[in-house]
């Protein structure tokens, strides 16, 4: 009998048989179509206390549990193996917003596009935005700690993230959703449970941080000669726009062209790489545009267009967010999430490509990303091996990308996680008294390690 | 023989005999004077290497380290008793600034306003600032959390911090000094060390973020009738100037009265409560001033000033910064540091002063603070028991503000650490699961629990 035939009637019982999917599934491959979970149960509580009641059920008999939100993860983080695949996507009510403190509080299912939508309602703007956010679940988001196109004003999810509620190995409830904007008492272990992928507790809601509508937006189109001039140009323009600069994307056009014919868009320009800007305002103001362009033109940056309507706008973004979805018509490829000093970006680029041509002349590189994080998707394929095949060389393309993030000061995961794909790089940046550490922490409160198992840490 | 006697000139090879002070009392007493250190061995290491050894020869020899930095702290952080008092004056160079990557690296033992001069001078902001910024440390601001006036805006130190370098109390360095703006790499220790006060590791180094300068301010005294109107227009101008709100500070009129007579400055006007505000912008503005007062006249705030010059700019925010110090002139007084929900503030005053004047008819209220954040400097005092016998009668106040506090979904430590005065209290606002991580989180880095010991946590 295996693990769902053993557990199936108790754990339907506990969560009530109609949260049991009739379809699983879904539940049981990622997007990439890499990883199959086997032998597992899904299940889809409706209420926290539910979610309490098989925790404290599930540490009664030993029984792993992983959690999953969207199901969007791009590193294995909801991967399982006999274990109880804990669906999150029936606890999805945007639970209080509150004008004065700029807070929304949500159940950790909720779709972040539900809560951009819900934000807005209220005139509020909530900014997390990333490619999936049609499926993507806050909960995921926070547990990941997610990144996105608008990091470069207002953060990654970390830096949204008021408070948070956690039902922890034990079945016990961590609750800190009042909108507190500071507190400051002793160790702050909000930030342990965002970016932990569910391995120390299931993040069940989130108080997260409101903000003006933008009122202004201006979007431009930049080709540049090398990586150094757009450098050049986020430098210079950090500090003119300050705050105003809200996204300035890299793309190669390598990339571009992929994307631009899966999308059925024309190149906006013609150029080694290409610079996609955006800036807002909260003040309203008709010249955003207009002084956009002008300072592109008055610095030597001419090879540029200026979206002149919101469907041009809406076409320059769509040519940046099918990059991946260009690559993945293609068939399967080698990822990289990296992130170097943005003053490093350069020197990275030319050092990898340099040691991955040495070692297999015939590997194309598709080179993306946000450039005002620092942060590139460095995506690789063989176009003779189109197929998983791929993954056998996996291990040895990793080993010269992150070979060349190390030399230029960077980290291997800026957004995408750890999940089960790196764990076993994660001793390359973070030194044995910090994984004692971690270990220390996943002990004390996962004592029987059932809490995503597997993933994130090194063995130990 | 005592600690002193016993291992002076030991510690006096290890650190360098220049490296201990002359005078040794500066360093043993809190700048209330309400905290001295015992029988303490005061060192001034001036290199990361020396407080390696020092650390190691203090872990095998079991003496326990207190780690100070400006000693400006308010809550008996630095208090020893038979220890090293590690001072971090002399660890007080500027590493570097990198423009591409806005971020400025230091040491731990740089005074506040150096960083602030150093950030100017390479044409960039560092947005912390409080009122003792001219001889707190900027390891201490990490330590503690600090917050201050630009909140708002800029959020809190832990906002700041791009990453640490912490020796920790086995002797080695946990390192991340690289300007990386995105990196999820596991459970983000960083901001372990943020707000531990030292008993987790010392903070020798730091990379932190810089800004755009603002190029344009605007500061208004208002008036208003209640803490409710001030809530209100907080509201309002939040989603109006958005990120432009750089500061909204609460005055109450007794708390302007007081610094008014020390300050030797005028009240700017008549009401029972008092804002001050400032916006800033990025942007050269000249009209930014205009904007305010019509916004502010338009809204119904007409019992409002503008500064309309820098002198008077300067004497607003004096009359907002001497508060503290025409309290101290007064006497000793029982101070909190609290936070709830901005929505909740009017309440929590209203409910507090109510409770604190039916056990205390006498009990004078010194309310103000960052109403933008939510959070006040509730100072209480006795007029007929102005020295520090006042602190027979703080268990009771401190009782009656926190259950207020806590009745309004707040906390007791805002921005000034919890150190040795408020450890007994942590127990209200964090679960017993929680404290049960932290000491384990404890136990692991300190197992002799020798860096800055019965501070911070409850007694395990």
């Amino acid at each position: 009998m295996n693990f769902k035939e053993k557990w199936q009637s108790q754990i339907a019982q506990i969560v009530s048989p109609s949260n049991l999917p009739t379809d699983p599934s879904p539940f049981l491959l990622d997007q990439r179509k890499r990883y199959t979970s086997e032998n597992c149960l899904v299940v889809q509580p409706d209420s926290v206390e539910k979610i309490q009641n098989l925790v404290r059920f599930c540490a009664e008999h030993r029984l792993p549990i992983v959690p999953q939100g969207g199901n969007t993860g791009l590193v294995g983080g909801s991967l399982a193996n006999g274990a109880i695949v804990l669906n999150m996507s029936k606890l999805n009510r945007i639970r209080e917003i509150n004008l004065a403190d700029n807070s929304l509080t949500a159940d950790a299912g909720c779709i972040l596009q539900d809560i951009q939508a819900a934000a807005q309602q209220a005139n509020r703007f909530f900014p997390l935005s990333l490619a999936s956010e049609g499926s993507c679940q806050i909960g995921g988001n926070i547990a990941c700690n997610a990144g996105g196109l608008n990091v470069l004003r207002y953060g990654t999810m970390r830096d949204l993230v008021i408070g948070l509620e956690v039902v922890l190995p034990n079945g016990e409830i961590v609750s800190h959703l009042q909108p507190l904007h500071k507190n400051t008492t002793a160790y702050e272990l909000k930030h342990l449970f965002i970016g932990s992928e569910g391995t120390l507790g299931i993040i069940t809601g989130a108080t997260l941080k409101l903000f003006a509508p933008p009122q202004a937006q201006a979007t431009a189109w930049v080709g540049v000669n090398d990586i150094q001039a757009a450098v050049q140009l986020l430098s210079q323009m950090k500090n003119h726009f300050a705050e105003r600069l809200c996204s300035f994307e890299l793309i190669s056009e390598f990339a571009l062209k992929l994307s631009a014919q899966y999308s059925n868009l024309a190149q906006p320009v013609q150029a080694a790489w290409h610079v996609l800007i955006e800036l807002t305002d909260s003040l309203p103001r008709d010249d955003l545009g207009d002084v956009l362009a002008q300072y592109l033109y008055e610095n030597g940056y001419e090879n540029s267009v200026l979206a002149q309507s919101e469907q041009t706008r809406r076409d320059f973004w769509a040519l940046r967010e099918n990059i991946s979805a260009s690559q993945r018509v293609l068939g399967a490829n080698i990822k990289h999430d990296i992130a170097v000093p943005i003053a490093k970006v350069a020197d990275f680029v030319a050092d990898c490509e340099r040691d991955l041509w040495q070692h297999y002349p015939q590997i194309q590189l598709v080179v993306f990303g946000h450039l005002g994080d620092g942060s590139l998707h460095y995506n690789t394929f063989f176009p003779e091996v189109l197929n998983n095949d791929v993954y056998q060389f996996e291990d040895a393309v990793n080993a010269i990308v992150y070979e060349n993030v190390l030399k230029n000061q960077g980290t291997i995961a800026a957004e995408h996680g750890i999940g089960s794909l790196k764990r076993h790089w994660l001793p390359r940046v973070r030194s044995a008294d910090e994984i004692a550490l971690m270990w220390a922490i996943k002990r004390q409160l996962d004592p029987h390690h059932l809490f995503n198992p597997n993933k994130l840490l090194p063995e130990n």
